[in-house]
């Protein structure tokens, strides 16, 4: 099919869609990248050569989207402060651009997903940042068979090979929180964890039992607890784990809105942070600097990450190089004031006396 | 102007600018409604023959709005719950119906501004949630010039007569506040508010006097304080308060962010709450629950002011007729563990000493 004077040029994701492969491999393949195989190269720069482009042109000629929209999508409600930093750090990145963000999230309904799916056939999107996505999820399928560019943001599962990715060194960080707990003395650490099928949550325990086993600390099952992200819930994990008959001496959280649940039970059973119980989050909330004892935790760069992941998404659209898929963003230690070395006995704390 | 048949039927936002009145003005004329001066209705009326219509037949003939997006605007940065609690509600009003929101605030940036407004003579938008604007908002204004229909949540100041509104009671929540610590027995009770220039501020500190002289209490000039709405400001302010002569037994806190600067200034002073300090809060955010003590507040409906301002909108849209101009939610109270009977001394609270 020659290139008419009256079709406009394609965009990316529209060569893409024809050639069967990624944008991102289109990217490759318009700057000339080497780590494309020369089959995938071949077929992407027919499809650019029987529309007419020069491949050296093409970068510049190809449409830069058109749309100025992008679409935000979180693969479950939009309830949490989790999601709202990510939109934050989205936001952040838009500013200085023509682009606006729309909240697109279909939550599971049928009617909904049909609008969507209208929505992009309309191309009324340039690209999308999705959270908690994987290959499973009707977003990134969609978006891919479309050939429309998309990252992820904090992955729920497995990816599409070339699929770009941004999310927290989530491994480092259960190791980070554990190997403080362990180098102000305790032996006795608890883990109440996420969700168990979430990968942010496997990554973490497996952080955790690295740094046990390498202090030479064995990992007891009986101290590993799984509860959702929230107060409720890790409340009452919490008041099983104070119910064990060798209690621990600390206790790394899944997130700093579990920590509060987990202080609940602690403030309850009259047993003191720091002085009986170590207690470190993960997360760094703005209000985890204001509970009391203020929280020490392990910042997730929720932010930073939807800011890196709508840059990368914007060079995608423009077709410009992305040098990595997988983004992990550091994780560092927040020292306050929940963690202290273990003491030889529990004190009750006066405070939750009738 | 004679309607051509090429010509599209006219939005009502379009009538409105024509016109030279508001959107619902317009909606009112339609409906048939008897609260539009004659002189108005008139001009109206022309505006629609000119283009051809039938009164009784131009509510359905009116185009619903064609964009499918509305914008979500907030007057500051989108850097608080507060906003994040309004969005969420936006969202859901919308997840029945294809219209999708866009986040669109300008952040008093210049050309953002500049293509803000050529999104709206694009006629890239249906309608605007504004968040904490007035008259002498560039959204407000522009949205008014242009006849776009908006509703404003928690008007930050006087809006225009016909401008919808969406807000919780304040006045009724202060005073409903300081009643409830009246009523424990409290007499000598202070107001750490938020900014004093944003009127919510001015209502409950209105609703917190009005209770005071109900009950025949002095109020104490000295006990009213004013800080931003965040954490840090409360705490220094809270530390300004617990300096002087005679203290307060109970405090009437602006936001339950403020409430966590409270709560570290109390403990780290070592006052009890609340045995020696009872302290309520405003909002009802979802962490209020969780701290400790469980914050006794005044829940301020965000959630469904969001969700309330845009079913008004998505009416506006449609053209149908809009009942009330100014609403306001009510505000309960939410009884939880940091409000009790004022105590003959202070006690200290062992666990703030080192």
């Amino acid at each position: 099919m020659a290139k008419s004077p009256e079709e406009p040029p394609l965009t990316m994701a529209q060569i893409a869609a024809v050639a069967g492969v990624s944008v991102a491999t289109v990217s490759k393949v318009i700057n000339q990248r080497t780590d494309v195989a020369p089959t995938t190269r071949e077929r992407v720069e027919r499809v650019m050569a029987e529309r007419g482009y020069m491949l050296n042109k093409a970068a510049r000629s190809l449409r830069k989207g058109n749309s100025g929209q992008i679409d935000f999508l979180v693969g479950q409600e939009l309830n949490s402060y989790y999601a709202f930093e990510i939109l934050r750090g989205v936001e952040e990145a838009l500013l200085p651009t023509e682009v606006r963000m729309v909240l697109a999230s279909t939550h599971a309904l049928r009617e909904r997903e049909q609008q969507w799916r209208q929505r992009l056939s309309e191309g009324a999107i340039d690209g999308a940042v999705l959270v908690l996505a994987d290959k499973r999820s009707l977003y990134l399928q969609e978006l891919t068979r479309r050939g429309i560019p998309f990252v992820v943001v904090d992955p729920f599962g497995e990816l599409g090979p070339e699929d770009l990715s941004v999310s927290a060194t989530n491994w480092s960080g259960g190791k980070l929180a554990t190997a403080y707990l362990l180098s102000l003395g305790h032996r006795r650490i608890a883990a109440l964890m996420g969700l168990p099928d979430h990968p942010c949550t496997q990554d973490r325990i497996a952080g955790y039992r690295h740094a046990l086993q390498e202090a030479g600390v064995p990992v007891d099952p009986a101290l590993i607890h799984f509860a959702n992200f929230h107060a409720e819930q890790a409340y009452q994990e919490m008041m099983q784990i104070l119910a064990l008959p060798e209690m621990p001496t600390a206790i790394f959280v899944g997130s700093d809105e579990q920590c509060l649940g987990v202080y609940r039970a602690l403030f309850e059973r009259g047993i003191a942070v720091p002085g009986a119980m170590s207690v470190i989050g993960f997360d760094n909330m703005p209000y985890a600097e204001w509970v009391t004892p203020a929280l020490t935790t392990i910042h997730q760069p929720l932010l930073e990450m939807g800011r890196v992941a709508t840059k990368l998404l914007l060079r995608l659209i423009a077709g410009e190089p992305v040098e990595s898929v997988r983004i992990e963003l550091a994780t560092p230690l927040i020292k306050r004031a929940s963690c202290a070395p273990p003491q030889g006995n529990l004190i009750s704390n006066p405070a939750s006396l009738p």
